[in-house]
């Protein structure tokens, strides 16, 4: 629920997510649906749906169309984004193409992600890995196409690698970057949208490395020009861990790379030639009208990193870690309940009980 | 001379540097023929030209002429850059225009590069203050090509933020980093080598901002094609300050982006066709030749970045900047004196001891 907040809160996140976390005290059966749940009662942003085969993709339909006015306006308007993973080398599973089928039978988007680790689920090469998720990635979306043209796909990669002294997958590094990077080429040939990067990183904690792995893992696919980050903020250990610290951190960085994504306008305005003319050589911009009135637009105003005098600073001395922890805080308290029709809330508890009940017979 | 010998040992470093911190404990103005004295000593990799006047120029360039055989050869194989910064906006001041003429005369590459603070000593546009830059950097190429054409130039630029709520400079954000890359679309229009970016950062302490600001400052001119970055390793507190640790964590990022910009090799061999078929659906190629064969040249070996379980790590706990701590002490261990002709050692310091009698006189 606080990672749910701070995904509704973060203004650079557009996504609410699916899984956040794996609520590993709610039953396996249908945890799937009690997170649905929370994601369309708590926030506004686009959820994801559940891959948990044709059962799950079947039950996140039905919860969504009843709240955005039933299966055809779904089908004209989607409304939900899923991700649908193969098996490296070469496979799809049941369950990841039993969802798969249904979302595109409902016009959903499908993300089709392979997840090479280069080194073992792939070749020791970044050119063999591109290649087998390639492969990996067109089948899954010629499966789409086949079942119900038109379906909205997207070319997905979260591709790493194999580190053969620990033996451990590393998810974030410049060979990573690099397969990033280059799945956002390969879905530009394709004339499709693409997503990979993430705010990930290999590090245990939200230190230095957990700071510049992250960074260069968003910003390989936002140069590269990719539609759609997933796990853009929390991770850390390689998948395994979510960190609220973390996550304040990697929005930050997200909102960074948002700025530079936008570019350098350039127009009359802009250039500002007569107000360079008028200043001057040696001279200051600091009280330009130009400069009152552009600021504010031209400048990302940054909700963590620290711009202050050393002086200011060391008060209280607080590294990235302790301004996140407060401003996780702060955000988490910042949330407002975006609210949600008493009658439907009741109405999709009814039906998630009553699937609850069937699952767990 | 730690910073020295740290900049001679990181692989992923190039240029061993010039003023690397500002000695106070020197006399201003002789220090920097100890500085130079000490990277020519104590380092083969290509050191920076002192730009305090043309006396500076005329010192680099004489001691220079002794250790790479005389004047002549020196002019033939340049062998030492010089950074120019002009004086935004628009002017170039005695002291660095009688540096660049020097160098200029005597065929040695120097770097002229715009500081523009977008805000202050700049429009608050960035268009406008790589306008700005433009014409300062053009004026110094002109200059140096009216003085002596031919001289090798690079188009720098080092620009930055003005924090409107602080009123201190930001040196690593989205819109600096919009600059870094512009830079070097700006430089391959006029077709010569670029320099922008570096590790730099606004952060007090080796911290998550401190990593993904340097990686964000580093990658954006990596991306956009620069040729040299200065400040690679080491800053923080926008340039005030050089720390041992901050030097070996963006040696680290320097090492990761260095892997990154040599991209994806596409061949037979690398595509390895031939072992996917082999190995097939959902099997592993850890025990594949091709994998034993490829993965040492493939993937980067970190330096710094963990990749252990979570259990190996927890054993220590150690954090980038514990990490950072370490590997910096052992590099400066396994520093090696690279060991410079005791004749010319003398010469040297007999040059520089007359040197400064006559600046202290």
């Amino acid at each position: 629920m606080k990672f749910l907040k701070l995904a509704h809160v973060a203004k650079d996140i557009n996504i609410s997510g699916g899984m956040l976390v794996e609520p590993n005290d709610l039953d396996d059966r249908v945890r799937y649906l009690d997170v649905l749940y929370a994601h369309l009662r708590y926030s506004t942003k686009c959820p994801m749906g559940s891959s948990y085969g044709t059962d799950g993709a079947k039950d996140t339909i039905e919860l969504l169309a009843a709240v955005f006015g039933g299966r055809d306006v779904l089908k004209e308007k989607p409304a939900v984004i899923t991700l649908i993973n193969t098996i490296s080398p070469l496979k799809l599973d049941e369950r990841q193409t039993g969802a798969l089928l249904e979302y595109a039978i409902m016009n959903q988007p499908v993300i089709i992600a392979s997840l090479v680790m280069a080194g073992s689920t792939g070749p020791a090469t970044l050119a063999g890995c591109m290649a087998v998720q390639n492969a990996e990635v067109l089948a899954g979306i010629t499966l789409a196409q086949t079942v119900s043209p038109g379906t909205p796909v997207i070319y997905g990669s979260a591709s790493s690698v194999t580190d053969m002294h620990s033996g451990s997958v590393s998810i974030a590094n410049g060979e990573a970057g690099l397969m990033a990077a280059s799945a956002a080429q390969m879905a530009k040939f394709y004339g499709v949208p693409c997503r990979s990067g993430g705010g990930v990183t290999d590090s245990k904690t939200v230190d230095g490395q957990a700071g510049y792995e992250s960074a260069i893992m968003l910003m390989a696919p936002v140069s590269a020009g990719t539609n759609i980050i997933l796990h853009t903020a929390g991770i850390l250990q390689y998948w395994l861990c979510m960190s609220f610290e973390k996550f304040v951190m990697d929005a930050e960085i997200a909102g960074i790379l948002r700025r530079f994504r936008r570019g350098i306008e350039i127009d009359e305005q802009s250039l500002a030639f007569d107000v360079v003319s008028k200043v001057g050589p040696g001279n200051h911009f600091l009280n330009q009208k130009h400069t009152r009135i552009h600021h504010k637009t031209e400048f990302r105003k940054p909700m963590l990193s620290d711009r202050q005098s050393y002086e200011g600073w060391a008060i209280e001395s607080l590294n990235t870690e302790d301004r996140a922890h407060q401003l996780c805080q702060k955000m988490v308290a910042d949330y407002e309940d975006p609210g949600l029709d008493e009658g439907l809330q009741k109405e999709l508890q009814s039906y998630i009980n009553s699937r609850k009940e069937e699952l767990l017979k």
